[in-house]
């Protein structure tokens, strides 16, 4: 394996192509076999909805994790990284919605590893074995009575679930399900990928903001797999933004449980298996900024000609969490105006003279100035599609970095404001 | 002076009290002596009020400035630069509203300069004793035309206008004027201070993000008026937010007359010059956030026990950014939850189990956990007022910062979505 990793190192970058396709062509839909998923309606915060999912993994898997980096973690990812740490393979993962069990201390913990407990017994596996994932309103404790009336039929009903029932019963503020799924030949072998996610509010880089499940039936060792889903999600999660804020309770777990027996056996096999997760992966997040709460647009923000790729990444991020830049968007307006004032306190070093600005394809600003044209004409047309590309070109280097971003409107007010109640 | 500048060192931060007071009383309302006001109507882009200001010293006056650090400058601000550095001693200020001059080349700066000159031949003094301003729009060429046909009378009707008439005819989206002014003894001289600014939208720390106007008739030496200035703004302008956005045009202009023949002449005369200043500064300060786009709330940030001063900003500028916080405080929902993880995701360094936090006077989190209280109906009437103080104590060190922000609500939205049209 040794050899592998090596070769992963150098052509994980260089795998794979266009990450933010509109319209990723899934012919697959089926789960990865070895996977089964149930669902229950335990009424945490949410009424006539299911809000528990539960996936359980007919063998121990390699799992590759990742957690948000706000220094706030909620008892689940405590829990999920001690388990982690202790397991010799992950066989299931516990997930609820409305409840975040985020800043609950002690009990917070005791708590999140009783539901752990109580499901181990049902499904006759090691609690640590287990991974809990949690979203919802942070503080409150977890509704213990709602666990224990529903995790017996939730362990009685695995294999009754899609993945799409799963997808709708992880959702918060979530407007529609959020799955993707596609295949690869491997040899003679099938190799089937699918993930699903919840996003919708709290979504800005670092660390897949949101919660994300990924399941493929591919064999694979454990060190490999964390790479090729970290490069994914720096690519993908690592790359959209919704209102800069992070939750306390981002993770995404990514379970290989190995059913098809197939293996990476070559450089090939590799450039087809990073692909097949990239493609899951940016299919996911950007379905979580198309659902982006009272979200209208699909901003997706290319950076080119940075110092380097961290100036670029600020570059763009600069312009994502413009309210600003997101409100002009939504109103349809060709405020190239917004963009560069952003850029120029991006912290990104440019020559404003230097640096090239493409709206929805058209060049708009150059040499310092606005293009000459008649921008309201050319861009009323361009404007009205939910998907926006805005090409910077900084002219400052080969640092790039491209960004998924939602627009702000009144209803991100609506929602936000009256949350809780 | 250097001996008083070696004391103001020490001094100017020793100086003065509370800077957020919210009702200041000011009973001067005089402008110093030595300084005459026009307006006029010009019809940049606002019709029916005023729009184009101009305000003259009797004599040249020690200048204090300070500019947008944004990378795009607007053409005025390249030109305020330029003449400060030319100029034995500035003699007037020139501002429009409606048009930003910003992002317009050599033109910008060529019909920024041909203002200039008009005026100078209109008034008799330099053009590089001028400072000009420009808000509103960023890219759109001056209409010259309107300057040419209002300089003149602008310049004949000096002395018809009052400080309210020039602090509403630099207003774009403001919906009221911000003037503030004081009065010290200097041992038998009295000395006023005054000052007009203009914000609302585009406001977040670093540097003045907005334009700010101060006179006096006290007799200083530049240097330490920069001081002194640069000290004021720091505690105020450089201390609000709105949405994060800086502009291209943001600057801010002191001028130090003299007419009142007082002087500094003591380490006391100092700290009551410094106090002045900054209650003015902080009167301003408060009414743009009081005056945010769509904003009904004032929300006073104040982080103690950081690391440092620069982490202690990060977490109130993490806090005050955040759209969830901000549209929960405008929900006057006690969304704590919210605070916390603005702060676990803003880069300043503490224990979790550490930080405290208070929510309008009452402490909401401690040691890791909300407190048990009955939460909506200990905030309801408190969350009421326009004014919510949000205390946090990072338990970490002895940095602090404050700072004044507003919330986020759908007015916002639709005032930045249809701004252009």
């Amino acid at each position: 394996m040794i050899p592998a990793l090596a070769a992963a190192a150098k052509n994980i970058k260089n795998a794979a192509g266009n990450n933010f396709m509109k319209d990723i062509n899934n012919t697959a839909t089926q789960l990865p076999r070895g996977f089964s998923l149930a669902t229950a309606r335990a009424g945490f915060k949410y009424k006539n909805r299911d809000d528990l999912a539960l996936i359980m993994g007919h063998n121990p898997a390699s799992c590759a994790a990742l957690f948000t980096t706000n220094l706030f973690q909620a008892a689940p990812i405590t829990l999920a990284r001690n388990n982690l740490a202790k397991s010799a393979g992950i066989r299931a993962i516990l997930v609820n919605a409305g409840q975040a069990n985020a800043c609950t201390g002690d009990t917070g913990i005791h708590n999140c590893w009783k539901t752990l407990e109580i499901l181990a017994g049902l499904l006759k596996i090691n609690p640590w074995d287990i991974l809990p994932a949690s979203t919802g309103v942070i503080g409150d404790h977890l509704k213990m009575d709602l666990f224990e009336k529903n995790l017996p039929p939730l362990a009685r009903d695995l294999g009754r679930a899609t993945g799409e029932d799963a997808a709708r019963a992880i959702m918060t503020t979530d407007t529609f399900p959020k799955t993707s799924a596609c295949e690869i030949n491997l040899g003679k072998a099938r190799v089937r990928f699918w993930g699903m996610a919840k996003g919708a509010g709290m979504i800005c880089p670092n660390m897949a903001t949101m919660l994300g499940f990924l399941l493929t039936d591919l064999k694979i060792d454990q060190k490999l797999w964390q790479k090729i889903v970290t490069h994914a999600a720096d690519k993908s999660f690592n790359a959209v933004t919704i209102d800069g804020d992070t939750s306390t309770n981002d993770c995404m777990f990514a379970l290989a449980g190995g059913q098809s027996e197939a293996e990476i056996s070559g450089e090939y096999d590799l450039k087809k298996v990073v692909s097949a997760l990239d493609r899951v992966c940016a299919e996911l997040a950007y379905k979580i900024v198309q659902d982006a709460e009272g979200g209208t647009k699909v901003l997706r923000i290319e950076v080119k000609g940075a110092k380097d790729d961290h100036q670029a990444k600020m570059a763009a991020g600069a312009v994502g969490n413009s309210p600003l830049v997101k409100t002009a968007l939504y109103g349809k307006d060709p405020n190239w105006g917004r963009i560069v004032a952003a850029l120029g306190r991006s912290g990104a070093e440019f020559n404003p003279q230097e640096i090239r600005v493409s709206l929805a394809g058209v060049e708009i600003f150059a040499s310092g100035c606005p293009k000459d044209m008649d921008r309201d004409s050319v861009f009323k047309p361009l404007l009205e599609d939910r998907d926006v590309d805005i090409q910077i070109n900084l002219g400052a280097g080969s640092g790039s970095f491209t960004l998924l971003a939602s627009d702000l409107t009144e209803k991100y007010i609506q929602i936000n404001a009256h949350y809780r109640t």
